[in-house]
């Protein structure tokens, strides 16, 4: 029964792997395991949408998002199939906020993940289309019974993620960010921004495995707190990397922010300053989870690994 | 307590009203009220979003999937505050996809409801993320407690919303209507189009009562029945209006499916076949009611409206 498999294989690294770097290869593969099954095929008519869909969310990516639902489950005794489940759905939800990023109108990036953007490869009505249909999937997988016995469970998951990505959240920082183009933000503004645009998402992967584990309140608002200081510490080292990444480590077009005349943690900071931000915040976000002990090591390593990645 | 007047207020007609018409207006009111209420005015930096979203959702259209799901819900005894707020959810993404069905790359309309599209009005990135928001907003809706006390019914609004509306639905009949421009598509294929991207939540729409109502496994089955021929019909006279309405009547820019070389209803049965065929629908869906007795008769005026409504 390849459930049955997808739970075991998925929970066994994070408690068992000293090796950051492997840990989140296995979770990335576990995930993306789910995310075919989740989202197949296609042989009707329609099967153009579903291969965007494909093409965009899936063989790809950090999935740094699912690392955190999974890492933040196996705290609370979570199992595989279900912390899967929700990390897939969340990583659907990434894929399509970049998919609608990257058109024209928005940022218009022809790269992605170092292969033409969703647009380029397919046109613009089905990007437009494949970014609509994961976002419906990603509810639909919430909502299934197969994500956790008890209904109250899913409702609470789905609402989270509506929450997070929606206008007060994702999709607000989104409008944000093109609005901000050329004008001169405060850090204050900047900050606000950031924990909108890919603040609120992160913050949901984190307390995901909360919910689906039924933790206290206190969990959750520890898990609130190292996202809260996780997600601001990835967006300085986006922009970081962002003055001074390559193309080939990164996958998609450095230097854009610059071009663009967008304000940036390093441009109000400087990289000196930014670098030592993040660094900071990654100290604060491990702070946060004392309360779990030594159980929760993975997500320090996670919150390291955020300040010092390259791409 | 504005909630309790709603409540009131909402039931009332739709038992008592033998004015379908009146009664049709009362219901857009109605949803439109809930619809003020879950999407208010934003002083945030972001409130171009927020004013985005409002022009295109609030203030017109004829609310005909609002009322399908408010007259369903008088069959099960619902709360009029709980029919309104999934009527709410549906209205707000419906309005969704039509920004996103009249944008440049899509069908590229200047006009709706008889007012600039979303993307003239605002613009394009403005656009594609005010109907990204509203899909959240209405996921947001049917799983806030304040919908239906029971999680369970929650659950399986949010999964009935998430199937109608994504790539095995709503999204994927956009899909298909895209690449069937210049087709010459079966009276077999565009059937199946048409129940994609319009029956799909046409069909959620006139469960959604049933579903908040926790009625039996037939009586759904009955909607579904009703829901499948009403949908059909719709389509159907959208097609003819398209080739008889005028833009005063329609709103929005009436001949463009033929200018645009997309086959339909009419271009496959011609004018009086097609006229024939709704009507012959709209019996069916009002047989299909047969069970619920007198109590469904705004549900079968409904079925006549949309046979003989001229936008």
């Amino acid at each position: 029964m390849p459930r049955t498999a997808t739970q075991t294989r998925s929970t066994m690294p994070l408690t068992d792997h000293r090796d950051f770097d492997a840990a989140l290869r296995f979770t990335a593969e576990s995930v993306e395991r789910a995310m075919y099954r989740l989202l197949p095929v296609s042989k009707e008519p329609e099967a153009r949408l579903f291969e965007a869909m494909r093409y965009s969310s899936l063989g790809g990516g950090k999935r740094l998002r699912a690392f955190f639902a999974l890492a933040g489950s196996t705290l609370f005794g979570v199992s595989g199939l279900a912390a899967a489940r929700v990390a897939a759905a969340i990583e659907f939800v990434h894929a399509y906020s970049l998919i609608h990023d990257d058109l024209p109108a928005m940022d218009d990036d022809d790269l992605r993940r170092g292969r033409p953007s969703c647009h380029k490869q397919f046109d613009e009505a089905t990007a437009i289309l494949a970014g609509d249909g994961l976002q419906a999937l990603a509810f639909e997988i919430l909502a299934q019974p197969d994500t956790h016995g008890d209904p109250a469970v899913r409702a609470q998951l789905v609402l989270g993620l509506a929450q997070a990505i929606g206008a007060h959240g994702m999709v607000g920082g989104q409008m944000l960010d093109i609005e901000g183009e050329g004008q001169a933000l405060s850090i204050g503004e900047i900050t606000r921004l950031q924990r909108l645009k890919t603040g609120a998402l992160i913050s949901f992967s984190c307390q995901a495995g909360a919910i689906l584990g039924k933790a206290s309140e206190q969990a959750r608002h520890a898990l609130a707190a190292y996202a809260h200081a996780v997600g601001l510490a990835f967006q300085i080292v986006d922009d970081l990397l962002d003055v001074e990444g390559t193309q080939a480590e990164l996958g998609k077009t450095p230097g854009k922010d610059v071009a663009r005349g967008k304000a940036t943690f390093v441009t109000l900071l400087g990289l000196d300053h930014a670098r030592d931000q993040a660094s900071l915040l990654a100290d604060q976000a491990c702070e946060a989870l004392d309360s779990f002990g030594p159980r929760a090591d993975l997500l320090r390593q996670a919150a390291r690994f955020v300040v010092a990645r390259r791409a």
